[in-house]
């Protein structure tokens, strides 16, 4: 890993100092070298702003026991920080449907959650320029999240202890979001060619020759 | 919409300028305001950067024939931008990994888009710090993004003209990333609730009641 990018995370406050050993050395552990790639992980991998990376490690130091912290946190991280208009009709009846959704399905989830109005954006955004098919698939897409969020969170419990569940709460939910994300585009190629069809180019016979 | 948001999307040439009707004063019609909630729908709901939202702007312009073009730009616009080491064993282990995957499940993709690599990313970054369960559960994510993908592309081909086709496929690649990950956040809530218990907040029995 190149110099300036650890001693850029220092400086932001996402790594602390090693013991220094001489005037322009120091030591790094085991510890940092695992920080370092949690911090390249969110940062380079899942896109996070450095600002969000920073909350996140603070959130690993003070919340290390409280799962429920840490998932906000790490929610929070892979959120958008723009605000669209929030205050037209279309929007609050996007947030109804989304309320709707959440009490039909009898999710457990915090009434206040900025998630929620996150999918009424969505909503609002694609219905104002006409693209009512995505309330149209809001329950296929709440069944594709509510089926991976199960596998998610299962994947977590299954780990043993309580300090390893917590990284995996805040990797999964932003590696997961990198990995499902680019398996999707992929998805849609796949499912545009069989669904349309490329007349350019065959299907491939032979995958193996294919890198 | 506030002026000055009008005014810097005119400078950073996301939108063509009015018809001059004074020295100071300028006429946006019908086009203009479709065109400017796409840029907004873009960025403050997809998180898309102002140069991506440029770049998707032009390709609606350039390729409104070409649904693969136009696809590729609006992937492009959803993909972060910063590239981590790929040229590590582990890196090629997790891009071997996901070809394997596309070649077991006979996916129609381009054998060099960058998504592949993107899927290769997120596992190898996962992998450095022992999240093995990323490859693990890989099958899984791919079940969810090929269900989802398939519904997104018939949703697009159920429109009836080409245009609205391309509009579609633009708005639906971001707006959908964004309600997906809004609502997969939310169910992670919920089923950590389901297969944890929450001791301090009991289940609502009346969800009305939860707005």
């Amino acid at each position: 890993m190149p110099i300036p990018t650890i001693k850029y995370y220092l400086r932001e406050g996402l790594l602390p100092a090693g013991a220094a050993t001489a005037a322009n050395q120091a030591d790094y552990g085991e510890e940092h070298l695992r920080r370092l790639l949690l911090i390249r992980a969110l940062i380079d991998v899942g896109g996070v702003s450095v600002a969000a990376a920073r909350e996140v490690v603070a959130a690993l130091g003070a919340h290390a026991d409280d799962p429920l912290e840490l998932l906000s946190a790490a929610q929070t991280a892979v959120t958008p920080r723009h605000r669209p208009d929030r205050e037209t009709p279309e929007w609050h009846t996007a947030k109804q449907r989304v309320l709707d959704l959440i009490a039909e399905r009898g999710w457990l989830v915090y009434p206040l959650s900025p998630e929620i109005d996150l999918v009424a954006d969505a909503l609002a955004a694609g219905g104002s320029l006409g693209v009512t098919e995505l309330f149209d698939n809001l329950g296929r897409y709440a069944d594709s999240a509510a089926s991976l969020a199960a596998v998610e969170v299962r994947t977590v419990l299954d780990r043993p202890d309580p300090a390893a569940r917590m990284e995996l709460v805040v990797l999964g939910t932003v590696l997961g979001e990198a990995l499902f994300s680019a398996l999707r585009l992929l998805a849609h190629q796949h499912e545009s060619a069989r669904q349309i069809g490329i007349p350019d180019a065959p299907p491939q016979k032979n995958p193996e020759t294919a890198q």
